[in-house]
């Protein structure tokens, strides 16, 4: 139960997230170092998001499979980018069955290499192509500095890995999926995100090329929210994925890999979410309505609970997720408080004026107070809930977007660039030179995003050394 | 692609099952020691068994929940039978990010030990309790001997773990569960198992009562498929799950925990499949119907792929898992025996004199040949595939318990149980000792199975020394 106040997101932002986290029940720290718990409320919420993704990949002809949890060293060794970018974070074991172990086993980080391992062995001819596999599951990473959802040394996650016999055909894929997380972020978390590329220093080790979604949290720091990998033949070559083609000419197979992790829940946290606890947008919510009866004697309590149970069946006839509180040892303004701070997109509170009047009253998550607040008739319950639903989804969303937008900035020279960066994003000009993304790293803290896919016609001149630039960049600090 | 042939079941059961499993590409082994990959259609099998029993579990109250992969290895030394039991079983990890751990952390073989250290953190008052967490994963137990689905090192399951306040509730709750796994096995699988409690010596690793469901293979040796155990204070006491209870006196709880894993995957292949390959119960099939287009020329092509695809959207209209098999590089004989391989339970036929007759051949996958095959009108397919479904689910089920029937014995004395064991299960009074069961292990191979719910009404003599014996167990070699 949320006995006690969070810290104001002013006072403290990362104290108010991993309190509000704890509150809201979504996790709780485990007893290994870096792992959580992710606790029913929070499960539950990452099972409407992966509900949702799932069918999507099944939609556009993705199966799912799943590979060993430990993956041999020697296989880690095989891509040169591959290893350097993950030995340092990797947990061995070391012994089995009593045993030590004549090659160590890794607890996997990511799976590319065990899952191109077995590409090899089942792709023979253009026929096996495509293949397009996601595998469900977590994985794991020795992460010196953790935070729940957003930096965990095991996480939750899909991890896609798909062959095609072109470039041209795997690029395709890299942006398809690509698409589609973005349509979950605006959709269904209502967290606007900008598609892009990343720079070569941010990506993944053995990528050719990463794409990502980032987006702007309320701290106006980015959260790198998805990544879509091209890995053009890197992976093919390291485990030998090849196929006779229709000309009977062995190939090489473009493959590519990605991934939405949990950390999505971080994200979502601290896009909407306010100083009394979590805001949760409908689609995904575990619990998108929360029934309150009030009264006081137990003539009142018949009275209320008839139109309770009656609000409860139609909400739940039409397929609302929902739940009545009748908890009898707390009162009412517990009951508003505990809900609230569970981020319960919409409270219907049902008291004897509103069985006498006919009507319940409906208060918003995402307006606390007086201006949330609506009495509305009985009748048509399920589809007067179902609309508020609707405009508190497209609400968020609303918010988010101009807050985010309001938060971007066009600095006209490096100095202003150094300064809007401390508190909001660049969206600037750059030569795309390692030199000039150090400096602003050095000099900032901020770092490149991404390079949107959306760019202005023209090019321009890089906001940090003045050399031609025909691209823009975000620059922005990032967790 | 299935080019091969498998052994017959009665030349090499365990080769014939071995290779099923590979050509069906429900799994493949794995590059690390005893572990194997999910197939895409073996875990779309899995999808569907998964998905009925979380509905299940969530009907009856449970959450789902994550807990993390990697266990403090001093968990393990709380509840001395459990690290008994586990302890030659464990795979470590020794080392994290380039250095050795103060403390090894083990993969989890089951999460009794990190869930309870959490419910001990979780659990206050009455009020928390029941609590009922499903965890879905997979565990590491370092098995020696390995195969696939059957016994690998790492498999996939749900982990049942429950906290209760009195010992009453608690073995309510173990016996719902174990209700849940029988009416599974019947009504999904059409796997006929009987419920049941196993002998001390078969008991779990730190449980005070374990019940079990156990069903026949053909090669009639048993499969334990699933089991349900209830603690009572033992692991409450070894990580200090306490509550306070109504008159605010502080007592521990009563625990259970359950589970059914990937293995089930075997028994249904087991208990269904024939020598032409796997066959699948309708219910749980990734793809319930496959239409098999025939057609020599272009013309005929037109008329029968317009009466395929229209068959094709009125099963998809009517929720029927299926798929049309358009190749044009292979023979629709190739094809009948692909799909044969695959278990799909019916095959539709669709060749000009359909087209001409206004119908459409059906083959059932477990009457193979011309036993099973039937002309249906195209008018209202999808209501009559629906109904052959039903029947071929009915005809797996009935079939499968005729043949446990009739191979279930009860021998007059010793000697006749001797040879019954061979090659069939006896069902038997038994005494209840160890001494019993052990000679029967030693003299026969065959071991206790459960002592089934459903007993005589009048006691008897063990079947083994002639003492009195209340109860019969059956006696079965197993898996």
């Amino acid at each position: 139960m949320a006995e006690e106040k969070l810290p104001t997101r002013a006072e403290n932002f990362a104290e108010w997230y991993n309190q509000l986290v704890l509150k809201a029940e979504l996790a709780d720290y485990a007893p290994v170092r870096g792992c959580m718990v992710v606790r029913p409320y929070g499960w539950a919420l990452w099972e409407n998001i992966t509900a949702w993704l799932d069918k999507e990949f099944k939609a556009t002809g993705h199966v799912n499979a799943t590979f060993p949890t430990l993956i041999p060293m020697s296989f880690f060794e095989k891509e040169k980018e591959h290893v350097e970018g993950f030995s340092p974070e990797l947990a061995v074991v070391t012994h089995g069955g009593g045993e030590e172990l004549e090659e160590p086993l890794v607890v996997r980080p990511t799976s590319e290499t065990i899952i191109g391992y077995m590409y090899s062995k089942w792709v023979k001819s253009w026929r096996d192509l495509p293949i397009l596999i996601v595998q469900w599951g977590s994985v794991l990473r020795w992460e010196l500095r953790t935070k729940l959802f957003l930096r965990t040394a095991e996480f939750y996650w899909h991890e896609g890995h798909t062959a095609h016999a072109t470039s041209e055909e795997a690029k395709e894929e890299m942006y398809r999926i690509l698409d589609i997380y973005e349509r979950f972020c605006f959709e269904q978390a209502a967290v606007p995100v900008f598609k892009g590329t990343k720079s070569e220093t941010e990506r993944f080790a053995g990528a050719q090329i990463t794409t990502s979604i980032e987006a702007m949290m309320w701290d106006k720091r980015a959260l790198q929210s998805g990544t879509s990998h091209y890995f053009g033949t890197n992976f093919a070559k390291a485990f030998e994925i090849q196929y006779l083609d229709k000309s009977n000419t062995l190939q090489f197979c473009e493959t590519t890999s990605w991934a939405i992790s949990s950390r999505i829940i971080g994200a979502i946290i601290m896009v909407h979410s306010d100083d009394q606890g979590l805001v949760l947008p409908p689609r995904i919510a575990p619990i998108q309505v929360v029934i309150v009866p009030i009264y006081k004697n137990e003539a009142e309590k018949a009275a209320v609970m008839e139109v309770a149970d009656r609000t409860f069946s139609e909400l739940k006839a039409a397929g609302i997720r929902l739940k009545m509180d009748d908890r009898e040892e707390v009162t009412p303004g517990f009951k508003y408080n505990d809900w609230e701070m569970r981020g319960v997109p919409l409270r219907i509170e049902i008291g004897p004026k509103d069985v006498e009047k006919g009507s319940v009253a409906l208060a918003r998550r995402d307006k606390p107070g007086r201006e949330g607040k609506t009495f509305v008739p009985q009748t048509n319950i399920a589809a007067t809930v179902s609309a508020m639903l609707d405009t508190i989804q497209a609400a968020l969303l609303e918010k988010a977007l101009a807050f985010r937008d309001a938060n971007i900035h066009d600095p006209k020279d490096y100095e202003e660039l150094k300064q809007v960066v401390q508190d909001g994003w660049a969206l600037s000009y750059w030569c795309e030179s390692k030199a000039c993304e150090t400096k602003v790293k050095d000099d900032t803290r901020a770092t490149t995003r991404n390079i949107p896919f959306n760019q202005p016609e023209h090019s321009g001149t890089c906001i940090v050394c003045g050399a031609p630039a025909k691209r823009k960049v975000y620059f922005a600090k990032s967790y």
